[in-house]
């Protein structure tokens, strides 16, 4: 997934960041900050420590209002930042049994078959979906003008 | 991933499903269509048997020429087609150990390391991002007019 993502946003470049996917709509630089903010989320459900850019999950959400592509930290920023939430996910993972995997979350609240999520192993595949879908609409960027 | 592609086709709708992703691009049908046959190719990939759609091979594959969405099989048909797929695929997967996914994939030719996909599990994951990825590009048709 890393590879995947890392290899659509080298094609789009800095500037086919700054593009909406469709008119009005969403812009890359948005939908990075959206998929770095994710991806940071995932080690509060593993109940694996903070997030590393605690101030983008107030800015990069799917409920935040979308500023102007220029009023948002650079690409660059945000990609080297991206690039540390992947190292260091990369590192939990890689630390976690199998029996771990099929625990409860940590913000599970309530019953475990009512929760989206579920387990540990439904935290990590979901938001690995949700990364990927989210890619595949900014991959729009680097097929439009 | 078959759970998020059904909920996105099902918000796009039969309807939006023939609209473009941006002007002059693919449009639903196409990437419907894409996503079936990518995921019908895994049988083969596995060693697990046939295509059940070969004829969509020849013309839902990355360079096939773009038709009008009304020259394709209807949606509906589609769909329940991927729903087969699917299916036929969650089964095969059922029956797979884990150390038959850390074989050579069945269509490997030449070395392992130079290969992309390398062994059964790389198929399987490559493609599962693969179809994720196309699924982001088709939610763009529930946001655009």
């Amino acid at each position: 997934m890393t590879g995947w993502i890392n290899y659509n946003l080298d094609q789009i470049g800095h500037g086919g960041l700054k593009k909406e996917i469709a008119p009005g709509k969403n812009h890359g630089v948005f939908l990075l900050g959206h998929i770095l903010t994710s991806e940071d989320s995932i080690s509060l459900f593993l109940g694996k420590g903070e997030l590393l850019y605690p101030e983008y999950n107030l800015i990069f959400t799917s409920g935040s209002k979308l500023q102007p592509a220029d009023k948002y930290p650079s690409t660059e920023l945000l990609r080297e930042q991206l690039n540390k939430v992947f190292q260091r996910n990369t590192n939990l993972y890689s630390e976690m049994s199998d029996s771990e995997l099929n625990e409860p979350h940590s913000l599970l609240k309530g019953k475990m078959e009512d929760d989206f999520f579920k387990t540990k192993e439904g935290v990590i595949t979901k938001f690995l979906a949700h990364q990927l879908h989210h890619t595949g609409q900014l991959s729009i960027l680097h097929i439009i003008k």
